[in-house]
């Protein structure tokens, strides 16, 4: 269990509201756990179809989620909203991982933070493949 | 089936703005059948915790759900933003049935409609109990 | 709100088991209205691909999901199993109806019971297209 | 993004079977990423109450999940069925974690692992308490 203290707010580069909903809360009435990564998949396509790189019908490469993780420092509940940082923590050559945050809405401080990684691969072979130079401009823009 | 055309924007009398989330969407690239009950769920308790008349932890009485249902319209798809449109349809001595209308952010046409009845019970006994004075004054305000 | 007791288990011609899980659970402790509705839509399409009818990458026609329902009598909760019970009740020449119910394992009494119908669209135009001889043939199996 | 091999089965001391569901499937038709989590949430949480370790209602102390991660090699679709590995990974003086593994049933190889890190903390103080004797060696039993 990793203690070193919590990316701050000024940690990112993007953020994507979000609402929440009654059932993101479980029997102890919070947000359960597995809803943040919700949120993170959410924020990162949200993005990703926000700055033009991702079309899902005919896109290619196209990205396959191999890692994800996330810690949990406050609870979050239902009506509450919240906000997602999002960051290009590390750009590999055919791999992008994110940095995530998640603040209830106008919080400083983070509720929890995660990081996510793609890897691109060729829609018909499924073998990674190189990240265009292209969307390497775009993701370097929030790195 | 029916078959009758669904509701307008203006038989709803409250509206609660959702965001959608990537997952929303299934393999047909629409938002799930299922995730529509999700907003309706959120919407009716959002409004009762704006209004003051829910208290989830020490509320009496409360409300269960006994009936629910949907007519779908036309899709919907992440990333698109919807609104939730609300009503009270019907008011019993001790239930309460809402209309809903779910809209894509701005669109004067329905995506879908729904209802939703919650009988309010005893937090002890688990009876029905007649609802509260106070409680339908609240409820006939959105009527 | 109907006031019909609910069919019994010998009213449906086919039963899916299916596990419950931690988060289907709400901050009441029972299983969230929502959620009866993912064990509808996951009965149907696993009986429709266990059959041979449903082909989800290149299948012609498709189902669209045009009208939903559910009433509840008792709860469930995690870490229940429960069996979903299904049975065509209306064949129309392009739609079907389906009925459903959700058992306890091995209880005898319904926890609930829904209603599901799909109309059948040419995959290409998006119109009504009449259901094929083959598959009126293996949906009255289950009538 | 690690390297290292996954897992194997052997490497797991419990199994939980978990049926998938018609919308644990994304858009491009496979169970997204967000799902594993809910499965490895079900997996311990049905452990710890097939053990009489959890009493969800009245239970002291009580496990807050601060830290979970998954690492993604093969895909898995409805209408698979998944079997869940668990170990105890690690026993701190107030906390547990665990290893799990994905596995389509049946299949050697995994398709997912992960870990899941649980605080324990006084119900009325919310502070961190140490294990009771009598948990430790109940957890040190699939350790």
């Amino acid at each position: 269990m990793s203690r070193e203290p919590l990316r701050p707010r000024d940690a990112y580069r993007h953020f994507t509201p979000i609402s929440t909903r009654w059932h993101d809360n479980d029997v102890y009435g919070h947000v359960n756990n597995v809803v943040y990564y919700s949120w993170f998949d959410t924020a990162v396509n949200s993005w990703l179809i926000e700055v033009g790189l991702l079309d899902i019908e005919n896109g290619n490469p196209i990205g396959l989620v191999v890692e994800t993780g996330c810690r949990y420092a406050a609870s979050v509940e239902f009506p509450q909203k919240v906000e997602v940082g999002l960051k290009v923590a590390r750009l590999g050559s055919s791999s992008v991982t994110y940095h995530l945050g998640i603040f209830v809405e106008g919080a400083e401080e983070p509720a929890a933070e995660g990081h996510f990684t793609h890897v691109y691969v060729d829609r018909d072979s499924r073998r990674p493949t190189p990240l265009p130079e292209a969307w390497r401009a775009v993701l370097e823009g929030i790195g």
